[in-house]
């Protein structure tokens, strides 16, 4: 097993990372001095393969839990489902020292991560990761929070977990197609801050493909400590944390406007990404060869790497991109990189430069 | 006009108490370095009397403000309202540096501090509190949240205002049940912290009752600032801050069994302090002529001192008792009193005790 730690003075934690943690949850939570009442909260998806397990070990180690159960998918993330979590809560009657444990994918630990920081003013938070994308990044760094009809995650907190549990055996059962949508963080990692990761993904991508297990171990322990690294210098935000936003302004306005519905999350990234990308050749340096470099490897990974939109659909993305959080005195702000491995926050782009990205335009094209 | 500061480091602010306030809310904001766009949050109750007011100081100072009005009462601090609130953030375009401003009682300050804190994980808030209640209590310290229909509170998170602005003038135009009721907090202090601000309300009671600014500004000065040195010491009620819930959890438990509509909520807490101090009587020793000190000042002041429930209802009661945050291990912890101007918190106290003084036993009558 191999532990990255995050770095937040009295807020810092554990990622463990191994397999077989599912049936070792009670153990891990016995050590962080928890009182005994505690909720699972898991989705349709998984419930049925892993809520039994991490029940059962809580259980043994004299925790008294309770599991709830959201729908799977995006739609789930809302303010309906918190409710009914708080409801159940109340049920249980969870107290100050009890804890949440959110075992799922990137909707359910922003949910259930959620429901921890409101419910009682905010109870102790256990994260389980069950998907790619959820142990390399949403569980990690304490952003939690739902989605408003208006945009993505327009409701939420930062607050940290007690501990991160991720149990490699999960990614074995995950859908080919929500696998792949994890290697869009992944890939993320290594245009943000780690151009050796990067040319590794270059030469492992079909390991990882296959799912190799030494390979995801290696590959998601780096992704947790570049987080770590991140977020534990700007821990809400103030500046290099926007980093871990790369590809995100576009990707969250396509989740938008497609209601949360059509693409996964990573896949919307994959395609922000590449448009961010294409906006950084015409306004920070990044060599065209290094914008194919970065849209092959997404491709490599079977995601998504083109937006094509006709007129309407570009204007109803562009209206959905200024609700986005990270919008200042009305004016969007993009990471840009400078080359693979280095990027820049905070960069104004004109409108015409974005409109022109997303109409289709690539800096090889000359438009 | 008077400025009590709150010490809490880097999330320190200022208490301004003084009349016209609601006139100088633009300028107030104005040294907050906040961006433009802004959210007023009023009930509709003080919406039609102070609204216009405070927009316009707003729009005066640069501000681009839009007000939202949730219905008058308890029963409004609930979860649907957040949501509407947040969906009308979303229609303005508030953006991080924006800030919302909760104008009126606790109620509006409860729920639109939650807003604040939870609309893109947190925007700044400015309380300008309408009531006594809020003015002395609520607006201060940074406790924001809704309730449940299983209790009060129950959702919520500690979320600090930049500022606290105490118009004076609004409390002329208060009814008087809602005046008499902030009077509850007021006396709270006394008990719980300061022996000769009991005595200054034994003896001048009458002019607090005819409002006199005078008096009026010197007792929710020093309310404040016995609020705001019990916060400094204990943010998050790690210990000492639990004293401010003298009373609260029986007075919790009343509103929570009559579902918020029967009782305010300085009503039931003087009736949960009465209770309280009759608990001390048996338990920590507070003499017999204090709890009558106590019940007589809550009396003069026009506040219900008696809990009369048949067996039914107490049942109920003790049953929405068990569902406060209060509880740990299944225990209830109450705050007692040694003597008025000292208390302690953190008392178990036995369910036959309890039963007793819920019964309508008091130590006088030796039961």
């Amino acid at each position: 097993m191999r532990t990255v730690n995050v770095p937040l003075g009295p807020r810092s934690y554990s990622i463990r990372i191994g397999p077989g943690l599912c049936s070792r949850v009670g153990q891990e939570c016995a050590r962080l001095g928890l009182g005994r009442r505690c909720a699972v909260i898991s989705d349709s998806n998984v419930a049925p393969r892993y809520a039994g397990v991490v029940e059962g070990s809580l259980r043994a180690a004299g925790f008294e839990p309770c599991v709830m159960t959201i729908p799977a998918g995006e739609p789930s993330k809302r303010l309906r489902h918190v409710e009914a979590c708080y409801d159940r809560l109340a049920a249980h009657r969870l107290e100050r020292k009890s804890f949440v444990a959110a075992l799922g994918g990137g909707v359910v630990g922003d949910l259930a991560g959620f429901v921890a920081a409101t419910y009682l003013r905010g109870v102790a938070l256990v994260q389980v990761p069950t998907t790619l994308l959820a142990q390399v990044d949403s569980s990690v760094g304490g952003k939690v929070g739902v989605n408003l009809a208006a945009g993505k995650n327009l409701v939420g907190a930062f607050y940290q977990p007690g501990v991160v549990l991720c149990d490699l055996d999960t990614l074995g059962t995950l859908p080919d197609r929500e696998y792949r949508a994890g290697l869009a963080e992944v890939i993320k990692y290594g245009i943000i801050y780690d151009a050796a990761l990067f040319r590794r993904l270059e030469r492992d991508l079909d390991r990882l493909l296959d799912r190799d297990p030494d390979t995801l171990a290696q590959v998601i322990a780096r992704c947790c400590q570049i987080k770590a690294e991140v977020v534990g210098q700007d821990e809400t935000e103030g500046g290099l944390r926007a980093i871990l936003n790369f590809g995100h302004t576009i990707g969250h306005g396509l989740e938008a406007i497609s209601r949360y519905g059509k693409y996964l999350h990573g896949e919307a990234i994959a395609m922000g990404q590449v448009a961010a990308a294409r906006l950084s050749a015409r306004l920070t340096g990044l060599p065209v060869r290094e914008v194919e470099r970065i849209r092959a490897l997404f491709e490599r990974a079977g995601l998504p790497t083109a937006v094509r939109l006709d007129r309407r659909q570009r204007e109803r993305l562009l209206g959905a991109m200024r609700l986005d959080k990270k919008v200042s005195a009305g004016e969007l702000k993009f990471v840009l990189a400078e080359r693979v491995g280095r990027v820049r926050w905070g960069q104004a782009v004109p409108q015409l430069e974005l409109e022109r990205v997303l109409a289709g335009g690539s800096p090889a094209e000359g438009d």
